[in-house]
């Protein structure tokens, strides 16, 4: 086990009317609020309402702004560091997913820093070491945005997507009610369940030793949410399967799970180069990266596999063979993403795949060094790629 | 799933060396620190003068208050609150374990309210609403107090033991080098283990429905104990052994995983009228209450009881009957207490029993309602104290 440091701050407010409490925990981050979220579906299911309410009901100012995309985009960002600068606002409350929470701390960072705030996404010794308090409305189990440190954002001069990591972005709370998730289209929570799986795949694939405490805690959420993705897709208005998947997703992403380990993160990465040609969702291009990344990197420590494999898997140890348990893990795998709807290779979302050899460069300009558990090279991309198609 | 709120902003510090940002750490917290600790153990092992040279090292003034014992005396705690006062001390460091750093949360409760600390643990309602910053430096895995938002004090007067829960009260730092533990006597190490297991006993034992991934975390975190626990008492230097327990004992306790559910803290009481008689560590009181508490308790729901023999115990379901796979993870439990060194009966720790009827009819006195998962009567509670001897 590594030495580390963990520090999670996050107040998590979950359950059924749990965002009647949203003007309250405002009320203890600042004065007037910038009230910042995407567009249309949180004003058709309600959401906004109810927000609204709690925060009139506080006396909570706020000005708002709207429009965050998938993606979110630096422009935005600007317009609202602009704004809450214009409009004296003193913290950001963020109802959305991910992008919008991404997109909230941008600003949060942004308004109390002189420069430009896409400085903090090239150089992480810029900072941010000060921000708006930030909150949080969670309507889709997905990111782990909710309360963790980190924010991805595109620029759009050069469509460049970068993230800035740092402890002033874990918001202060986050409001979570797992009945906000029963609208969901079923593609969005499959696609939030991938990337949930994903986070704690990353965290899981070590070379560290000694690290038993959190690959079983790993263990345990993986299996969590390899139950209940399934149901929640079969009855979207299971409550209590939804919240299961909603407090994975939390779980799975405030580094807890993280403690003591390196993971490895290439995974990502090698989604980011196809999701950034292709119009195909993170966690689509998820389901259709990690098979063929296992299969080629499981080589790497095989023993790793084998443990994920009959541990959360059930793969019966009887099979003897490494490689056969692990391609019976990985098989096992890839009929959880096709039972949720999500495409497995490139093939299946209409990819042709003749781009393969860009990506496998681009991955690696301006990152030279991916993954921890295998160190790729751009043969080894190209080869991984080609296992997806 | 119940509604819940969680929220725990500790900052955990752990590993080889941690103890040297204990200067750092503390320097943030205030101007001058109240340095609380037991006795002989910390200045032994050399933990003392580390912590100190720390502190200098980053200019840290400090006054000392030392002499806390096992089950900490609210005279010291008056003592402590009086020095910090005429001092002008603005926060506490503890350096040891459990009963230091509940002396020392109350002493920094004490410190900014009016009248006697000792109202906060007669009723919650009184707060403490503010409190000074707390720092620790662990150095026995058990209590879980690092992280967690209880104290519990004895007043002398009338030798009452009672506990306070409180948001304020989590230390804002812990400090956690697993090597600290390498010197612990096998018994105090023992009596950890088996603290930590009844933590996560107490919030596993749950009639709340739909608790799935707490369930989960809560199996992965008593197996890492149940396979590390005896591997320490074996081998006591063994650092990944030591970290995994460590560590272990503070997620037991840090209330993550009481997420969403309600234990049943009854063992705990059962326990605590068991030790209150007989000079005997909680820990092994602890040993001694479960195997009889689980005997008489497992009828309210046994399903519970199942499912953790299979999970964590490796008892098979092929056994059928209920009662018999559940008799037989009690017995394997009780053979890794013994193999601690623990007792599991009375009679192992030299304890006639004569004296049971008058536990159970104290186990009442002031908290009628003992148990959630099974409320007891007084007859139970007889019941359970006759398994026992």
């Amino acid at each position: 086990m590594l030495n580390f440091e963990f520090y999670n701050p996050a107040r998590i407010v979950f359950g059924r009317g749990a965002e009647e409490k949203t003007g309250e925990l405002a009320k203890r981050l600042g004065t007037k609020a910038l009230l910042h979220y995407g567009g249309g579906s949180v004003k058709a299911t309600g959401v906004y309402d109810k927000v609204v309410r709690s925060l009139e009901k506080a006396g909570v100012p706020f000005v708002e702004l709207s429009g965050v995309k998938p993606n979110p985009r630096l422009s935005l960002v600007h317009q609202g560091i602009k704004l809450c600068r214009d409009e004296g606002v003193d913290f950001v409350l963020a109802v959305g997913g991910g992008s919008v929470i991404d997109s909230a701390k941008a600003i949060a960072a942004g308004v109390p820093y002189d420069g430009d705030v896409w400085d903090f996404y090239l150089d992480e010794e810029k900072g941010p070491f000060t921000a708006l308090p930030i909150g949080v409305v969670l309507t889709i189990p997905a990111a782990g945005s909710e309360s963790s440190t980190g924010s991805v954002i595109t620029n759009e001069t050069g469509w460049l997507k970068r993230a800035m990591n740092k402890e002033v972005l874990i918001p202060k709370f986050a409001v979570m009610n797992p009945e906000f998730t029963f609208t969901l289209p079923p593609y969005q929570t499959a696609c939030g369940a991938s990337d949930i799986l994903a986070h704690m795949f990353e965290r899981y694939f070590t070379q560290v030793e000694h690290t038993d405490l959190t690959d079983r805690l790993l263990e345990a959420a993986m299996k969590t949410l390899l139950i209940y993705a399934p149901i929640v897709m079969e009855n979207p208005t299971d409550y209590d399967a939804r919240a299961e998947v909603m407090w994975t997703g939390t779980i799975a992403h405030n580094n807890l799970l993280n403690t003591g380990r390196i993971g490895d993160w290439a995974s990502h990465n090698l989604e980011h180069e196809l999701s950034g040609i292709y119009d195909i969702a993170h966690g689509a291009g998820l389901s259709i990266v990690f098979p063929a990344w296992m299969r080629h990197c499981h080589k790497a420590k095989p023993a790793r596999f084998v443990q994920l494999a009959m541990r959360v898997f059930d793969v019966d140890l009887a099979m003897e063979d490494d490689e056969k348990i692990i391609e019976e893990m990985i098989r096992r795998l890839e009929t959880w993403y096709k039972r949720l709807g999500l495409p497995v290779r490139m093939s299946d979302a209409g990819i042709a795949g003749d781009r393969i050899g860009e990506m496998a460069k681009k991955l690696f300009i301006g990152q030279p060094e991916q993954g921890n558990f295998m160190r790729l090279t751009e043969e080894d991309a190209l080869q991984i790629y080609k296992l997806a198609l």
